[in-house]
């Protein structure tokens, strides 16, 4: 079982966004070079969401406007948890809503997406640094049975047509573009 | 590490219904042999949702209602989304709160759940077909330690013993039923 | 690939209660040896949550508080799902808003959190035993790719640093305090 790690920064401008990072995800599992297995993506601080949705401007107006419904930020007051000087309860509230984490199927090298899912980062108390964090698990594409069991026997070194099987077989995925600038973010001015 | 993975496909007739996959999971697991691990069942489309809750029609009708009052479908004109031609904002809503995935442990080759944990699929955005998927990851049942030992070291075929017990440790779960019709649809039939 | 199971009973006094159940995580982390992987941490029954978000009492209250207004408990005769006998409508759909369940990173043998991070059981009828499961899959420690490459073929036995080394990769974490008397609890009696 392979493993990967890599932690995805974010500092928005404006305190609450929705930041599409489906191209820095993808980018991650092919270094990874994992073709089966999990990518868990998870927010790493407690007042921000990993969520799958559509990448539509339109809906991300209507996530904000019903999440400040839910939980609204104003007044401050009516928070317990603001008279520890924090001004950002609702954040907290809101993050339960569109949830911490998203884990995602990697079939063949790739994530296993339905048609529209994009992983968006959801913002809900920004102007600072924050973190995501990616994490693949799986395997690399494995040897056919053949090959395997010809290593195994000890029967010295494969003919040329296997070796260019394993070679085929074992090579990690081209390498990807490193993480791009955010293709897309809807950004609100905050309250 | 073994991986499977299989999509489920659904066409309700109704705008939203929940439906019970806990069978279909279970042939899935069946079909994998994978014995420890983790499933993940997810929709493949966003206007959808696959959760874990009881079987029990009155609950789906609150949550019918619950939901319906916390992300109205009508008016559809209140959701900037809508004005790209659809009228399914109010299930991309929906969805969030109610979740895109489950993740369930296996233990021993069978879904490691408590009393009344049954995996739904809830769709707010029916009459058309869409997508669940199935991805398992884990291990078969592993060889017991002295067998595994023996054969390592090159000692010449098992004693019969010891063939037996790898034959009865490498199994394949027997086949379990194939993908079942659906036991059980709370529907509704959509505004 | 390595796996772990555990089950973390509770019974808490109060129908409602957030718990932090983050060491209780740790010490299974530390049972299981797993260095790189996942932790799979869910309520077995369907009126609970686990989640993650923030040890802070204020915040707490201000969960229960909103919890209680988007799906109130009282009266339990709008709930359809009560009319079977329960009273316990209003935990099924809190538990939907705060999820069933966590994925979390393992990490070089350690939970991978950021800095405010922390597992919570949140009870919504409680008052009676009810269980969390934590499934844990991934590898121990991996050798060092020299050592494991001497081993495979077959070299003899590794010289004494390297023995050293392996000795020092293979070896289980030291076993962790087994569970804990829970630390802090967040508790409500019930209405």
């Amino acid at each position: 079982m392979k493993s990967y790690r890599k932690e995805l920064w974010f500092e928005t401008p404006s305190r609450r966004a929705f930041i599409n990072i489906t191209r820095q995800v993808t980018a991650c599992l092919g270094e990874s070079g994992v073709a089966e297995g999990l990518v868990l993506v998870n927010a790493m601080h407690i007042t921000a969401s990993v969520f799958i949705n559509d990448d539509e401007s339109g809906l991300h107006h209507d996530y904000e406007k019903w999440l400040e419904a839910l939980a609204p930020h104003e007044p401050v007051s009516q928070y317990n948890h603001n008279q520890t000087g924090e001004d950002n309860a609702d954040a907290h509230l809101k993050r339960q809503v569109m949830g911490r984490e998203v884990v995602v199927a990697v079939t063949a090298g790739k994530l296993d997406f339905g048609p529209w899912e994009q992983i968006f980062y959801g913002e809900f108390d920004g102007r600072r640094r924050k973190r995501v964090l990616v994490k693949i698990i799986g395997d690399y594409r494995q040897r056919p049975a053949l090959v395997s069991i010809a290593l195994q026997r000890g029967r010295g070194p494969p003919m040329p047509a296997l070796r260019d099987c394993i070679r085929l077989q074992e090579r990690k995925p081209a390498a990807l573009p490193r993480a791009h600038p955010q293709s897309k973010a809807s950004l609100w001015s905050g309250l």
